[in-house]
């Protein structure tokens, strides 16, 4: 981040018409996002929200609730505007952008082997970085792939340990049977590749084409400097992977939400994250990031748009 | 509410291409909106930011870090568009209305005195009430005064009992000795009229006429079937009253934010609501309700702008 811009807002920061602080986290947000963009005033003018979508093998053990062939059909229904995100990113002044990666090409099964291979893993990060937009100045990455967080909870485990269960919820809202089941493949698959500690390799062998765009994507965003609203449980653990690969590679990201999935509130920990809303959501396409751009377009707005004590002719207290 | 209205747009929502529940509390507010608008596909068009301006007595015992003359500065500010709500609600497109009630003529210092007479209390009341745009489809109250949370505290200690110290808090920054004479007079104020169990006459006794305005207002909105965003601390202690008068009286409103001001978490449980936001806010001035207008344009342009499973050709699990 650019300290000499991020120091003259916070210097604005402290003269604006109001008791210093009394914004509460709108005023971190508000600064550390004029950090980002080297701009004391920073205004929000090109919001991308990006939603990527995979495919998953172990989807064939019955841990979703929903089919495999819902990933494509919610695919057109983000192409033609009708989904939860479409309606997010049109209140909030964000463009949408949706990048199906190989839908008739499922993963591997990760309880038994690679979900990825090496050129796999590759082709999907560079396309999550191909998707992001050099001249964005805010990114959501989202995503859509039935079966996912089966693949978000073993990266979690992976690369955190713990109990396959403290990583294992309902997803988009699986039967206790399909819990089990859930679980059961998390902790296999976490058991196939115990003691694997390089990040990307978990990434590869657990992860779906989805997880790794988002971690491609978040990457390019820090290349072109666009700071980046973090969405649920999937894109954290796309953001673990970053996190344990370089510490500090998540500076220019917060998290949006903590949602309802369990394990997002402790994969939120593991991030040193902490969550600009919490509403319970559980739906993931990028959906409770969308909604924090709002919170962000506030904070802005106040850090850019007031009047200093001096310019209101107001005492300072 | 509308209960036809309601269960039509619940009907809806379970149609929406979405795991049902998955959009957490902005599903719950969509439909509580929808009830109270007596539509099931709403739209926000015209919400309405109302700030309410009085001064106190109660300051000259030094109960604040800032001085009274503060008030009328920033009524100023808001006519100017340089204080912090007017960003907000021009981010979230809201029509900011600004009211200051008798800036020169504070109220009786109410550790010895009743802060308003009848006349006084009625007509804040009336003001607020008037206040409100009968065309708005939605009414945040927010305030300025300049030691108002030491009335607000009062009022909440003479309604709800416990101690002084658990509903007396910094306000807009007094130090460790402000705090303490604050919280003297907040205990003082309240033994007066130990006994007292009219919600308006504590009020009248205790409260300032923004805080009286802002009862009228929120009032006036369940008159015309306005819902309402309550703000911070102050506001809630208006609300307070109006929830001791009639059980049942705050239906058509929620709980915006919890604000830093401690005693905020404690009147919002004795409200019965859970906040929106918890994001560290202690201005007042509406912000914090301002702000959490944006979740509620999510809530509704995801109801009333989803496609339905069928409409997307989307299997539904």
């Amino acid at each position: 981040p650019d300290a000499a811009a991020q120091a003259d807002a916070a210097a604005r920061n402290a003269q604006l018409t109001k008791p210093m602080g009394s914004l509460g986290r709108l005023e971190e947000l508000a600064l550390w996002y004029a950090g980002w963009r080297g701009t004391s005033r920073p205004r929000l003018a090109r919001p991308q929200v990006a939603i990527f979508a995979g495919n998953h093998g172990v989807v064939a053990r019955g841990v979703s609730a929903f089919p495999a062939e819902v990933t494509a059909q919610m695919v057109g229904n983000f192409e033609a505007g009708g989904a939860a995100v479409n309606q997010l990113a049109r209140a909030f002044g964000a463009t949408m952008t949706v990048h199906p990666l190989d839908l008739d090409r499922p993963t591997g099964d990760f309880v038994t082997e690679p979900a990825m291979s090496e050129a796999d893993l590759l082709a999907a990060m560079a396309a999550g970085w191909r998707a992001v937009d050099p001249e964005a100045d805010l990114l959501v990455a989202g995503e859509m792939g039935i079966g996912n967080t089966c693949a978000a909870s073993a990266i979690a485990l992976a690369l955190e340990g713990g109990e396959a269960r403290d990583w294992t919820g309902r997803g988009t809202g699986v039967d206790d049977a399909g819990l089990a089941r859930k679980a059961e493949a998390v902790a296999q698959g976490a058991a196939r590749i115990v003691g694997e500690s390089d990040p990307l390799q978990v990434l590869r062998q657990l992860g779906g084409r989805e997880i790794a765009a988002m971690a491609g994507a978040i990457l390019a965003a820090r290349h072109h400097r666009i700071p980046v609203i973090l969405d649920g449980f999937i894109c954290c653990s796309a953001a673990l992977v970053l996190h344990r690969a370089a510490p500090g590679a998540l500076d220019h990201a917060v998290a949006g939400h903590q949602g309802a999935e369990s394990g997002h509130a402790r994969l939120l920990e593991a991030l040193g994250k902490a969550p600009l809303l919490s509403l319970g959501l559980r739906l993931g396409e990028g959906s409770g990031g969308t909604l924090a751009i709002g919170v962000l377009r506030g904070a802005l707005a106040c850090l850019s748009g007031m009047a200093t004590f001096a310019e209101a002719g107001v005492s300072d207290g």
